[in-house]
């Protein structure tokens, strides 16, 4: 049977741990994990706690209200798997890491479909027993194109949007209405080489290293929180379509432990930044 | 200033850390920092608190005694700096990483002297106003150098020896004086290529990484505790001698940070592997 | 169009690569990458050419013949996707990954089935549109399975088997049938860890790095020519059961890095070395 | 005895490593390695080749300008010692890591002196009895107190000037004197955090991997030819302080291993970019 996991933030002040555990503990529960973190600048507290056996959700909130400050966000996961629309265009690498690790339960998600903007996925995710929606942008104007992602997206209810190579921009209109719920793979190392073909940035620059960043999606353009970075190494050997082709294998790694983290409830915002409990 | 250290290792049991935090909370001091694992095989309960202000020793102790199993290792760190005595042989790049950290203050350690079983590195060490004890072995038994080697580091009543690449094997005897006070590098990823000319193993097998192990000497050679791993990689291009080269940087990173972490009271034992809060 | 590909291995003696470009400029072919090595201790020169253009095959062997010593190995590639049988267990990551590649084209190689002694994969290759033949071992003594699986393999003709996490020691006997021309990938950073249950080896001695390593099947278990390593760091936190998860992402990288190599025509043998040409 | 190294850099055309080769062996010289590079996109040919045997300098280039085009750059080393000017302000890693290699003779170089703008590590580099010249900025103008290190580097006639965390920007007609000659340590993953305080621009931005980039020094700030990178991995526990801390073995590593490249002339450049032959 899987934990239950009580999620924590608030203003830092002595003696949460001892307060939340001390209720925890009270109610018998088991805890087989706990991590806390104070950061400094901004003076909040994070902490993550897994623990066996069952409780009265109402009652265990109410009692945890009494020792956290007022305004303190709490939340009780029961690692519940959660539901997920993959966004793809035409690269498979992604995509494909995705449904191999779902066909064999290894996300903690239940895939609901694959919306794409090209259909070169189709056969591919067919193959898997899942939906498959293609958009094609055509004639179509960018609002009505993405109003229409949209629309294929709601349907599904998702908890998360997962970008998976998916090559449009979305408009901050998009974007808000699901705030830390977008995940996109960007295929860079996060700064360096925000927007289009950082392949080809990288080449120019003579990078020795390139990576990819997973991270959450924001109303500024590649800007967004990051979750997972990665890296390898490079060479003058490599020419721009190279360095795409060693990327994928980094991208495909970095977005597919993002996910894990995300959807096991590890991690919380602080600013533009995570804190990560793995 | 710096903080102080509870380190508690026991049995584990529910409300441990409900009550080891109760007491410091009671005691008023800020926890800055905190750190529980829980080893399932061994049902081992490891904590590390760090945290600022003042408490009477023996009160705050008394106390903890009050909340933990019968049989539990309670200490109370204040970061003082340790006393070490380094070991070397002929080559010189832990020493130097060693002596260099040490004369920007960057280890937690009073570096009391090195000793060696050759001249090579005297002047070198001499540059750093540190005593040099060259002990050749020359006409000496095995028994009797070790006897000399040893009188020289009883002089400086360390509470750690550093084999900074020493290559001579230590006895038994001599080791079981110092239990989990000396670090050793070897110059291998233990278990791999246990004993002498590591490299020279690595070549033969032809491996495509090589690493260094920084870890803790017990009385069987090279299979204590391991604290720090670090590896790179390598091709055909890499003759034996070639792997020595590339390892020296290895080595002696992972050495510092093996240092750094063991000097910063952040290494517990368990069993024959280390946990480490870092 | 792809490349051709000349392979040379030969003593060493001065001369050679003038000796082997010019056969190549005079046949008016336009090199387009050209590596070479020598390895010191056994004194044998190693060459890979590619080049675009047409040329006789047999001409040109003659001609090559007259500047390389006698008992020169020389072969013409064309790169032609190599006949491949993969043979698997129950662990689907490593079998997944080169089914996925496969499908897009992004190994030089045809896969012509998959060969199992579970039928746990079975629905999931047969996805792939591929033949996938379950030969439990149940009743059947080691020499009887073994000679059903070999006979399933033969069927295909296969240029390379990939053994991608099958869990069964193939015998001296059948090594010996396929020289240098099986791939296996073992779930640890070999040397260490040889045989059975590697991470419960690892977990056991406590290491801090784990690692995969795709190698050439020869008669000695664990033994032969290592192509590729790869590695990630591990912490106390992980069991052995965490290991052998954090260790599925490495073992697919290095076996598809190195199926990639040897398909590609890149890798050579050096005693029980392996000269890589990337 | 050292090698001898060739280098040839010329456009592309066939044959030119038959020629090249050609004349080695008319020579009678014993060719110990080997590379070659066609960068596609510029079709620009590079070549390094190490060889034992004496030749007469005058006669091979003679030979040599016969079978590459006209315009071709070829140069002849015999890997001499290159002279070295340090530039330094008050982080001591860099220069401690110089020093070291430098007393144990890791470095194909001879420092000649370090010249500073603080007089932080005038006694530590005093210790390896090299002259240290500090040259405080104080009240001068940014142009004058460039103009005083100028002459203070100008009296060593280096053949190279590393910055070895040297604070200051140099002038467009500074660097103007010394192309390709500066080498920098920039303590981030260029092009990401270019510019001042890149440490706490990585922690604003919340990256998962930090880095240190060795390049050429050009005209436009942190924009030259990047020559090494390296990385290693933080987290939210790692404040600006901590990465700059956590940085400093990457960005020592990174400066010696392009010190060891540029000084035994195995780095090339290609437009921005470097071609290295390792």
């Amino acid at each position: 049977m899987k934990p239950s996991v009580l999620l924590v933030e608030c203003p830092d002040r002595p003696g949460l741990v001892h307060g939340i555990s001390g209720v925890l503990f009270r109610r018998g529960v088991n805890v087989v994990g706990n991590h806390e973190f104070v950061d400094r600048p901004s003076q909040r507290f994070f902490m993550r706690t897994e623990f066996d056996g069952t409780v009265d959700t109402t009652e265990l909130m109410t009692e945890l209200r009494s020792v956290v400050p007022e305004g303190a966000t709490l939340r009780l996961s029961h690692l519940e798997p959660k539901r997920v629309v993959v966004l793809a265009s035409k690269e498979h690498h992604c995509v494909a890491d995705i449904l191999v690790r779902h066909a064999f339960k290894q996300l903690n998600a239940h895939i609901q479909a694959v919306v794409s903007n090209h259909d070169a996925l189709e056969s591919f995710v067919e193959k898997f027993d899942l939906p498959f929606h293609c958009i094609p942008h055509g004639e179509l104007s960018r609002e009505v194109h993405e109003a229409e992602i949209l629309t294929a997206v709601l349907r599904y209810k998702p908890d998360y949007i997962v970008l998976a190579k998916y090559m449009r921009v979305l408009s901050p209109g998009f974007v808000h209405r699901f705030p830390a719920r977008i995940l996109n793979i960007h295929h860079s190392f996060l700064p360096a080489f925000v927007g289009a073909r950082p392949y080809h940035q990288a080449y120019e620059r003579g990078v020795k290293v390139i990576g990819a960043s997973a991270h959450f999606v924001t109303e500024q353009l590649d800007a967004g929180p990051i979750i997972v970075q990665q890296v390898i190494p490079v060479d003058h050997t490599h020419g721009a379509a190279d360095l795409a082709q060693a990327g994928q294998d980094v991208e495909q790694l970095a977005l597919a432990r993002a996910m894990r983290l995300v959807f096991e409830d590890r991690v919380f915002l602080c600013e533009n930044r995570t804190v990560i409990f793995d």
